[in-house]
């Protein structure tokens, strides 16, 4: 046996200001769109249609940023999780330019947070990963957080710094895509997207039961992310867990849910900002995923386009239901992420 | 809850002469082709081979009518069959202009004929959907008729419409495909198809068992179907029927068989219009699918192109078997499709 | 029924020196890159990421050596390995050109030896496989023998041709792939590759234990063996063997343990040649997979490219565990592969 393979960095091997250039860069393009439609029930218009695009100012037609997302997250993986036993959550996290295909995507992360643990075993490094495309232009930024064991329990702890990190992307923060020209709604064509609703068609507080359910395969999930080489073999390797399951990668149920919430946020085009995420329990193969979303803010961007700031819910029970009386996620609900998302206004 | 989710269309929602533009626009491409590849044992060399198109006058390789029809089909779906009981039957289908990958594909429905049901709680919905590519010119257009339960049974029935429908496509009605050039076979390549059998070579009558069988996985039923963002909950949802069986869609069957029939057909290179078609029985994951042909008619299109019209059945069971002596389909047999095809005279 | 389908060669149709010209081209592209990226946890950077390719000359990413492997493999599965008993050997696989998306591939294999077994029910045929691309370069050849039954046990036994075959590929006789230019490492990156080691880090003798293991489901496998055209029915058809197992294409294993091998072999970008291979044992859904190397040999090429000659094991049991005390293949052993690639000096 040699030290050639990557063991993972561990919580001792993190300083702040450190800085992590992820291996593998990627190309993504047609392939991968082509993928994202046979693993997910995605339908919308604007990362479906060249020419509904174009007529939307972009050119052609861009990734959905999820397929940016779960690119320059997959990245991260063996630098920052790899040796995790907890994902804690995400901040900050703001699309800046949108990538279409043929664009090459690579990532960095900066650690800016390190508190270890009371019980000296592990603890919570924060990392803000960027996302940038063959011209060096950062396309997706992020704060993560997780929580990393110890390999020697007797590694001398480091200074706590604990970065401060906005409750949510302000409104006034989010980037308006830009292809050939900014993001514009002014053309729309409420027909060929699938629904009528405009922003000013929804209340904040309003809540949508998304209605359709999805079970998941073993092969699917395997498959997504793969196509994303994350490679954690908690998700692929039925021996790694005492009872024989493969976790499913958490950004799984997101795609899921976002292409899931299509049925009644058609014209949610494009997401802007992802303020927090909570993987609130594991999914597994064989679990029927639902999702609802909840309105929790809007902004407008320009005369024509709105910002949506949502709740998207992923859950095996029933709509609507969160918490419980102890204020924990409920047994069923496996995601609970707040983003932000462009309409039409 | 909000009713801002599509409750599908119910009976008393059609009216003979509505026109119903359908969601979401999708550019196919080569994405879209190896994801085919992927999910049927499709080799016609036509689909697979931009050498061989060009040899044949198409300038580059047509993305296989199949998905050119689950395209269009699965755009209808929220709009025609959401509420269906039963998907009875196509007819008058015509392939009038090939696809190319990065053609955009979007879908029309005209309501053509309504018929209530004697119960009263249901009707049959006659319509004529045509797919349209990026320059608007129809690439495809068939007749469906489904049966679409009523909301509200004390709806009135609306006058009785029957469409005349033909049994099958004229011969003089196929369209010869047309790239560059039209469709030739002139300079056709036998070995590089695959098979020496000309349209010559196959007599009216004739019957040829595919031999092969594949056995269907729930991954692959759905992977299919969602790319062709048909998101009808019974083939997705294994809590939606009681014994917890997906549905498989029926076009799934289509393109597995019609794949399976290169074995014998390899010459039958792109599909010129499909005349009927039956889903006789459903199918469910862990069937194996086997595939038998019958000549039912031959026409000569061009001194080198000839319309063969083929039955093409899709079977658990034996080849050549269909009907019991009662007239039905026999319950293995899970397609019965009426379909021209193009091949060398 | 017919005689129309393809009933495969039996071991009396092949004669030393024929040639055959295996249908069906295939156009491969950005799709089959995604698929494979989906398909197996790959990750070198060279097949990855245009950019990446850029700078090591060759213009754009191409696709993986395995892509060209098995899509010129699996056409010729129809013509040499239906009525196969036994997949036996592989020597003398080389790349000669890189083969990049749009790219048409076909094959075409000569009958380089003959032997009956002894039984006289069946016999060993070698054939010289070659792929070419549209231009008519060859980009892949390799020698195989196989099995075959006599479908006419009485049919005469051919002269017996052994051919000489190398043990391995000298390496003055492996070819520098050329794009834009001949393969160069001189600017590599190795934070993007993934891992600091070069060519020069590792010692013949010296072992890797890949770590990571995979879990194969039945939609990954068909879904693979599809997409390379391989329809041969033992992969597909769980009611052809009495067990209902279906056998996982062997090529399978091998992508999935390359893959594997990313973890200690980051920086072996590329295939150069296919000295010997054996799929030890069967392989089925279900089984974890993970894999070991071991370093048989390095050659340099130029002055950063240098060429490492690598045992490949792919096992569902303990790394570095190969044959047992009979020198036979361990039961839970089931790829030996013995490969160069290459690497950065």
């Amino acid at each position: 046996m040699t030290s050639k393979t990557n063991p993972g960095r561990f919580f001792e091997d993190y300083a702040v200001g450190q800085v992590i250039r992820h291996a593998v860069p990627r190309t993504v393009g047609e392939g991968e769109r082509a993928m994202y439609h046979a693993l997910y029930p995605q339908r919308f218009a604007l990362s479906s249609s060249d020419v509904f695009a174009l007529d939307c100012g972009l050119g052609c037609s861009p990734l959905d940023e999820l397929v940016v997302f779960h690119t320059v997250f997959g990245k991260t993986v063996p630098d920052i999780s790899l040796n995790a036993v907890a994902n804690l959550g995400y901040a900050e996290g703001r699309f800046l330019k949108p990538v279409f295909p043929g664009d090459t995507l690579r990532s960095e992360s900066e650690v800016i947070g390190l508190k270890q643990n009371s019980n000296g075993k592990s603890g919570v490094v924060w990392v803000r990963t960027t996302g940038f495309n063959q011209m060096d232009e950062p396309v997706l930024s992020y704060v993560r957080w997780v929580m990393v064991r110890k390999a020697d329990p007797a590694a001398p702890a480091p200074e706590t710094v604990i970065p401060p990190l906005d409750d949510a992307v302000a409104a006034a923060d989010l980037v308006l895509p830009v292809g050939d020209a900014p993001l514009a709604f002014d053309s729309y064509d409420f027909d060929l997207a699938g629904e009528p609703h405009r922003a000013s068609n929804y209340a904040v507080g309003e809540q949508i039961d998304h209605v359709d359910g999805v079970t998941i395969e073993e092969a699917e999930h395997m498959l997504a992310t793969r196509l994303w080489q994350n490679t954690a073999k908690v998700h692929f390797d039925a021996t790694h867990r005492e009872d024989g399951k493969r976790l499913i990668y958490g950004g799984h149920v997101i795609s899921l849910a976002r292409a899931l919430s299509f049925n009644g946020l058609a014209n949610a085009q494009c997401i802007a900002a992802i303020n927090a995420g909570a993987h609130a329990n594991p999914c597994f193969a064989g679990d029927t995923v639902r999702a609802w979303s909840e309105v929790l803010d809007k902004a407008q961007m320009t005369a024509d386009v709105t910002a949506i700031r949502l709740r998207l819910v992923a859950t095996r029970g029933a709509a609507f239901a969160l918490r419980g009386a102890d204020g924990k996620y409920l047994p069923d609900v496996l995601l609970d992420l707040d983003y932000w998302a462009l309409m039409p206004s």
